[in-house]
């Protein structure tokens, strides 16, 4: 191990004391007029539900790597308290006040856009960069959301399902910052242990999706009830399409672990709007499909020229199912108002403004944040030593 | 590997689209009406809990074969998302509308039906065959609540209690159809680290059984409390017969992982009908009792001789538990009503001949799905591939 | 083996069915009356989730020895349901009718104590003495709560928040009275696996602790953001000191696992009294510092002289961060009531009194018990079988 990176390792703790120090001081400037306090306690469960999906299933859902489960449950929680904490402040100057607990809500639920940054880039970042990636990457989704509000008349709730999206290309445009692992590594593949921690993780996201969705819904039975069967039917699908593309027919898990998810992520934008369950079903459905023709074509295709290292496939687990979901947000508007076509035209273009802004900012910071975390400051890491827990965390056997 | 099956296996995905294109095609006809939308959203954190608790806690309960791990989860998600499918479309048929949140819920709670005959099966059964089996029991199931409704004068949470039942009995005989496997073989057993995944499935449904006998319950505080009282006591009584009936003292996991839940099952029938502790806690002791010391007379003397080989156990975790319930019933109802000897006999014998109806029901649909399972059009794999997921999934070391 | 032994292990079952019998027949006696019955069904979700947390977060929190994961979860789940039922029937006499829902959700909490308790002679009890252990706790809690409620004029959620403290000290003095194990014993220390499970129990716990000190507090939505935000920032600071404190600069994962739960216990406390979520920040960062300088401290000048062997470290994880808390009630009750004075002294007396008489109580119980479970009549496990599951379970390979 490089003096160097020892010398930097020692100043880790030093930067999080400085952070955690800044946000408590900020936190006492801010909400210390007691009228700012406490609302909403009906909120409770779902936040429940969607912070322990956060919390314990990406957590686990990340844990793929043979060798990196303390970092990937570790790490994943390290982030999301930081993100919190840092997505509550923010959120004080750029949205109405409505409330701690909702703000704390709104702020895992923006959590999840760097969790999945984080699966492009797992096991290639000390935990300096992703703390650095985390707090660029809220600050950037906190900016887009507002852009959205308030030049593309996007609602609240739907501005912050664009988390898929935006979580997505950040996380691609700052993985094509870091150089390639050697691809004969043995190290940047699953055992079947680390994948049953990973389906575990999996199955928790599969089952608390609904509540995901329908946390800031206003009509939540609905939203419940479309992303259950999105999810449904992109279960089959992904079982069915697994075995297709497969060699001889046999199931991949890569496959199932990433395409039954994908039915939530393209729902996420119409969940509360669709009025019959077999469009939801045919959502899941495309979504699935996407997902895993994604996967054959990004991952032989348009990752190695590019030399993108997406360790676990975020772009086709969730860039393309948010994208697919994007485009059936407008399809489904433009058939179900035929009429007015005047307003119509206007609020289409709004729609797919508040799309183009939002993949465009993704990329644009993520590329900026890329090339940060890869500066002599930050980027200390041998390729060498990528998808390690021994270089993080004391191990023993 | 026989190129028959290789032939077979690659029309696995086709079937399943065929499936998934039926439903949709159903759910476009059937659920089109806006009226027919989305009611009862008090009923989600019930369902959210045994949707949890069927996806998550029996898909790793199911995990006790050392190499079975990824087909026991995933295969257990596949049929879960096609069944609720199938579920919710023949309940449109043979129920009261009553909201669609509320037909999928119910749908999960009959799911659970085909989990435990799965369980029988585990490992023996090509996906193909478990989805056939899926769509068969669900309708049969289906059809037997209505026979019990309509002609035994159940009641609607009653006839869905009868799952645990219906679910042991159509599981032992259609596992009775398969042929045994080699009793020396490896495969056949669990390991400490299969097991430890199992227990935490285990443990996921015990939390959750007090959600799963209140969802549909009136008196919904009593359903919870007789049923925690009851599996306490079946946990504890586990622990004890577990010592004593072991060589040396020893306590046996399988022991554990079956007897705890045999409160559960047993006190399903009775949960919101019984009004003190005590006789709650005396079920769920005796739950446990037949549990155990069915599983060793079963094991020793009964499945040899009638060569049926029973992969998890389903007979004497969920089979005689349920007797013992529907038995309870039986009595509890004469203790209390001794008054009006009348109307007693008459609803005392419409009780059994539910009971009875739903046992031979679910025996000779068991039979006959076990003979169709059994031909040469499905049934393609020797029995020396029996619990190997390497057989179904691409597996790296 | 020593027949010694043998003969005590075929006694264990008929002890617990001897209890059990004595439990039915109170529940008999005591909860017949109808009127007794079942209320408070608004109860349940925050039950479930303090239910869900004691018996699967912690069963697999405490599953840190590489060779005891059938014990960790199997005994914690044994000594959970005896103490619920044991734990029910003294808050019979000892607290007001308030209807059993709450009288269990009660005992649920107070067995968090005994769990704690269990984490300090992990490994190095028997079942019958764990049992003994947990009826003792159980009632010498109860017998403390009361003594705080009568004449310390401790409010009733209060007085159940001193669980930790309670079961942390009950715990170190029953564990001064086992012999040490051998310090080059390999058993005694975590796999990597092994910690997966432990960090998936414990993130768990960290999920749901805002559950568990909202259950019972009057402002529930204040309750849970002061314990979100104290244990966000503890997790923060447990990474911080980890890296600090070790050689090079590494995190070790025993730090995380029990600092990221120590701003939780710390602010059990206070958490719906605080008004400002930057106090509760604090608190929770001062709690993650004292439990990481604890466990360095105590590990190296404390435990040794005293020939304390803390498996888990209950002493670090729970009991300094609750002293911790108890200190921080005093000062910030002070702060907030400056003014008159008269009453003052006398109810931050009273506090101090209730905090000196649990913990001494703990302590003399703890001793006592701990001499009882180490007569010849119980103490029969030699040193060399300490930490291994198979002198407990058939384990197969």
């Amino acid at each position: 191990m490089s003096s160097n990176y020892l010398n930097f390792r020692n100043s880790i703790p030093w930067l999080i004391l400085l952070l955690e120090a800044l946000f408590i001081i900020q936190f006492y400037f801010l909400f210390s007029t007691p009228n700012h306090s406490y609302l909403l306690l009906n909120l409770y469960p779902g936040f429940q539900d969607v912070n322990h999906m956060v919390v314990f299933g990406f957590g686990f859902f990340l844990m793929v790597l043979r060798r990196y489960g303390f970092s990937s449950t570790g790490f994943n929680l390290l982030i999301l308290v930081l993100g919190v904490q840092c997505s509550v402040l923010v959120s004080y100057f750029t949205e109405a006040n409505e409330g701690i607990l909702m703000s704390v809500a709104k702020a895992v639920l923006s959590m999840t856009a760097v969790v999945i940054s984080t699966g492009a880039v797992l096991g290639k970042t000390n935990p300096v960069q992703l703390v650095v990636m985390t707090l660029v990457e809220l600050v950037a989704f906190c900016v887009s959301r507002w852009i959205n509000r308030t030049y593309m008349e996007a609602e609240e709730d739907l501005s912050l399902m664009h988390v898929h999206l935006f979580g997505a290309y950040f996380g691609l445009a700052v993985a094509f910052c870091f150089p390639e692992p050697s691809p004969r590594l043995d190290k940047n593949r699953s055992t079947p242990k680390s994948d049953l921690f990973s389906v575990l993780g999996c199955v928790f996201l599969w089952v608390f999706w609904p509540s995901f969705t329908s946390l800031l819904a206003e009509s939540k039975a609905r939203a419940v009830l479309n992303t259950y069967f999105a999810l449904a039917v992109s279960a089959v699908t992904a079982f069915m399409l697994s075995a297709l593309t497969t060699k001889d027919g046999k199931f991949r898990m890569t496959h199932i672990h990433s395409a039954i998810l994908a039915g939530g992520v393209t729902i996420s934008y119409t969940a509360q709007t669709i009025s019959h369950p077999w469009i939801a079903m045919i959502l899941g459905l495309l979504g699935s499909v996407i997902t895993i023709l994604g996967s054959h074509c990004l991952q032989r295709c348009l990752n190695p020229p590019l030399k993108i290292h997406d360790t676990l496939g975020v772009h086709f687990t969730f860039g393309l199912p948010a994208v697919l979901g994007a485009l059936a947000k407008v399809v489904l508007f433009v058939i179900e108002q035929r009429t007015n076509s005047n307003s119509l035209d206007y609020l289409v273009l709004m729609h797919i403004g508040a799309f183009c802004q939002t993949i465009s900012f993704a990329l644009v910071t993520g590329f900026i944040t890329g090339f940060i975390l890869n500066t002599k400051l930050l980027k200390i890491i041998p390729v060498s030593k990528y998808f390690d827990d021994q270089f993080y965390w004391e191990v023993s056997f």
